[in-house]
């Protein structure tokens, strides 16, 4: 029987998954692939921190030996940073390699490229593990949500920012000790920036954007809001009223483009998103046909990641639907401009810009707003916070048009 | 341009949805299938009942002026019945149409026929819309988990009673006035069987099961339970302890075959069930590689099931993978038949038989008892009722293993 040579590239926690999973479940990849399913080259930075899981593996350091591997048809990335990556899967695309990767820190970067050059190259590019781990959100809006037009996608992205809000709540600690319980478990890096910061997540957001609206939003004027300065006051007041939370990405099709933001929002028990806690990720898509559905899961991890990655490979000779993205922007105005916020803090009305409508004081220190989404950025008062509330709420009788 | 000529039986709320979709959305599905997608023919059982939608549509009380037209590509059913439904996508089958089925109780009862029709015809048979409406389970089994060994789906797959179950919790109503409510909003039929006694979710089961395993359940040993014996006065000591009512379908491999179940269960805030309220569908998979994943969104209506009529027209050139079910059974113990259990009203430990392991009495009329599957029906003691525990729960630090 012929085979399926593989290169892995990185042998982490995501490239032992990805091996391990292509051992046990090799009898149902035979099946789906018609050929045995072999790993012939393993690429690690470091070869003396590594063991070869099989003899017959070639474990190197140096890409050029995985690339001139005498046969060579899937290269698998595990790896992580935007370069050398980029360049080697240009390089496997060029020869004729299906490739999957799980790095979305590249893919935001060079995705289109790649999409592209796989086109060009007619081999497949998989790319399930970028976003959401274990979640199926790729596929679906690839494979399932065809003739839908996808109006929006919202998704907690990054489990360890979740996993620290859900700290901070239920341990009622301040971020720092909630940052370490999520370093100590191996959650959170030394550096955490990357996630709580809220980088991660607009990676994947970026990634769903081009994926379900056919092009990214502009970098320069998405909002990326991390977690840093929420304290354990405002999480207690506003568990008090019924909220929670979340750090959520948003990518919404408006009549101005694509607007992205990632940022932390409160929700009530209504919303889908309240009840996400920990480690675990949601997405939440809005179809002009089906109307919301959402997904929820494991959004990291070793074979949650390799499962990904794992059934992206099933589909490499697997033609996929053509690509239709509405040509025209959504019309009418822009409903997603308005919304609700709460502004704590040393906080009263009168000193508040003019496009802010005041709703309610549901707290000494909690003033509900409905304003657009730029309100938060022309608030540079001392000790005043703002943040939107997401879902179908109202305050006193006034609700969102 | 050539076209792909459709013919739709039945023109009710599904049947006019899909119609209207495929005009709504026609520049879509012409991209994605190269051809213009044209509705030609419209079969109904009172034909002075229906206004014909367009001059060109041909309206009929007659299948055999349906299946003998001229030009005829597609299929869409959107009756409801085993009979006549079954003769008619056999003979469309034979006549080398595309079918696509709302019909769940029809497919629960014919679909492995109906595949094997299909396959032998090369032609294909889309079946998303029979369970959960708009979300996309069967196309995420059959498409996005192909290595993956599906081990276990649970779902809430019919709206009217969890919607009964919510109202009846909500508003502290008896089932009767629940089901009223039901009734006056358009969500229960005159007729509720089908719904409230788990019918309609038994047939969900089955097309998941023979989607997941390859096989159905064993119908005779199949538990299928209603939600009539609810009180309000049980939904209220129950809540008073952290659990809801939630009516679930439950299909799972176990070494002693395919476990099927339909009955109402309790499950406490860390259930992904618990939140899912009203007419709202879900669905749990458990993966071998992924581990657990759920889908939540809209389980019935006219736009939500049309979308899933829809995604599957805009499949039917398309090759599925080949299917892969893994040919073992699972091995080691079967772990799913012990259970917490509770076990409420006139009840005292020593009257319980003897598998059963009583764990605690967490109110006067409750006991928690870790037994198996059959438990239930060997109790038969007056005024005793007994409901499953789903999810992770430990009381006095018993778990189950």
């Amino acid at each position: 029987m012929s085979a399926i040579h593989i290169a892995l590239l990185g042998y982490g926690t995501v490239g032992k998954g990805v091996y391990q999973t292509v051992q046990s479940h090799q009898k149902k990849l035979q099946a789906l692939l018609g050929k045995e399913v072999k790993i012939v080259g393993i690429l690690v930075k470091n070869i003396n921190k590594h063991t070869k899981p099989d003899e017959d593996v070639l474990l190197t350091d140096d890409f050029e030996k995985i690339i001139t591997l005498d046969q060579l048809d899937v290269v698998i990335d595990a790896i992580v940073g935007t370069d050398p990556c980029f360049t080697y899967l240009q390089q496997a695309i060029k020869r004729g390699c299906h490739v999957i990767t799980a790095n979305k820190e590249m893919f935001a970067h060079h995705g289109g490229q790649l999409k592209q050059l796989a086109s060009e190259n007619g081999v497949s590019l998989g790319f399930e593990a970028t976003v959401a781990g274990g979640i199926p959100v790729i596929q679906t809006i690839k494979q399932l949500l065809n003739v839908n037009n996808v109006d929006k996608v919202q998704g907690i992205l990054n489990g360890t920012s979740n996993f620290i809000l859900t700290k901070m709540r239920e341990e009622n600690l301040p971020f720092a000790s909630a940052l370490k319980l999520a370093q100590e478990k191996g959650y959170a890096e030394a550096d955490p920036t990357n996630d709580v910061d809220g980088y991660d997540a607009f990676y994947k957001a970026v990634i769903l954007s081009e994926l379900a609206f056919g092009e990214a939003p502009n970098w320069d004027e998405s909002i990326r809001e991390g977690i840093r300065g929420i304290t354990p006051e405002q999480v207690e007041i506003f568990s008090s009223l019924g909220f929670r939370f979340k750090h959520v990405a948003s990518i919404e099709r408006t009549v101005s483009g694509i607007q992205c933001t990632v940022k932390p929002v409160l929700v009530n028990v209504q919303h889908p998103f309240y009840h996400v806690e920990g480690v675990q990720n949601a997405v939440s898509i809005d179809g002009d046909i089906v109307g919301n559905i959402s997904l929820q899961g494991p959004g990291a991890g070793m074979l949650p990641t390799a499962s990904a990655v794992i059934e992206d490979l099933a589909h490499i000779n697997r033609k996929n639907l053509p690509e239709a993205f509405p040509k025209q922007k959504p019309e009418g105005n822009d409903a997603s401009t308005l919304s609700f916020w709460a502004i704590g803090g040393d906080v009263n009305a009168s000193i508040l810009p003019t496009p802010i409508e005041v709703i309610d004081r549901i707290h000494p220190n909690v003033l509900i707003v409905r304003a657009p989404e730029e309100t938060k950025y022309a608030i540079h008062l001392p000790n005043v916070h703002a943040y939107q509330i997401l879902g179908d709420v109202a305050f006193r009788g006034a609700v969102l048009n």
